[in-house]
């Protein structure tokens, strides 16, 4: 997907109200952030906030990324090791976060303490394991629904965790968590089915 | 681990106050419902209510099991198959839950309608899962920590899924639901690692 001039100039606009939330309301906690204090850190009117974003906690998630359609096409088509091809499509989908690691700090620290950013957080990971199902049901016709959720859910506990290890500097780059969540993945299943 | 008469009697009453508040929570929701009314229906005074819950989300939480200690032991020591083992010590703890099928049932629906009582449970999965996790370190002395805290996750998944599956008539018994979760985990497992 190719973004248009002014559509760049939006999303990155976008990402400077989400870093001024993410940093006002890392000090002092997202409920005592105000609007005004968002907009005058990203150098903006309030007016200009609201055309972006309705509220605070809409501004701290910011525009996360859905699944990339390609990579969504392939997956659904593909016709080797299922383990193998899932890999490479959630290294794909990874990918598109590797800017964005301050964010996800803020993220992941912020959505303990405001409940209204642990709602919208997890319905965009419920929203993408849904997107995910629907993939695997599509290459697995054959299957059993619950197989697909069961498949989406896990690929999405292994995805957040690939994000955990690299940001508390436990792996030095998305790929190398994805590796080590994986690898810890499969050798749990080993101990538990080999 | 015996109980004296007097501690039966507690458990039964505790019992009988948390159904009152789980059935009165069910027809108007937990917010509208007052210790008063659930004091009235389950047949004691307020007073007698507050001497066995501080409030209505821990009466509709109620006394929940912990894990055998037996059943902790024998696990922390065991020498068979891990996966066979776990599988053992998850049928056990959910024996203790085969009398709960209309508790379990109102718990789950209520617990997406209350942050409070949401809380409640999910600190109580948090503490089980710990539990389990050094049990499972016990066990497994030279393994690596996040290896005892993953299969303890899991396992607390499977045991969900079982108890999901009984309170929806997909299984006939825990046992059943136990069997059909952790063959579902073995297919997932299989597809992804096999």
């Amino acid at each position: 997907m190719t973004l248009s001039l002014r559509q760049r100039r939006r999303l990155q606009t976008a990402r400077e109200i989400q870093l001024a939330t993410l940093r006002l309301a890392d000090a002092r906690g997202l409920d005592e952030v105000t609007t005004e204090a968002i907009a005058e850190r990203a150098g903006i009117s309030t007016r200009t906030f609201f055309n972006y974003f309705p509220n605070k906690e809409a501004a701290a998630m910011g525009v996360p990324p859905g699944f990339p359609e390609d990579a969504l096409a392939d997956l659904a088509q593909g016709t080797g090791h299922l383990g193998a091809d899932l890999k490479t499509f959630l290294g794909v989908h990874l990918d598109q976060l590797r800017e964005d690691r301050e964010i996800l700090q803020h993220l992941t620290a912020l959505g303990h303490s405001s409940p209204r950013l642990k709602h919208l957080l997890e319905t965009l990971l419920l929203n993408l394991s849904e997107d995910l199902a629907a993939t695997l049901a599509r290459r697995m016709p054959t299957a059993p629904e619950h197989l697909s959720q069961m498949l989406a859910e896990w690929a999405m506990r292994v995805t957040g965790q690939a994000i955990r290890l690299w940001i508390e500097d436990e792996a030095d780059s998305l790929h190398a968590g994805l590796d080590m969540a994986w690898a810890e993945q499969r050798d749990v299943a080993r101990m538990l089915f080999g």
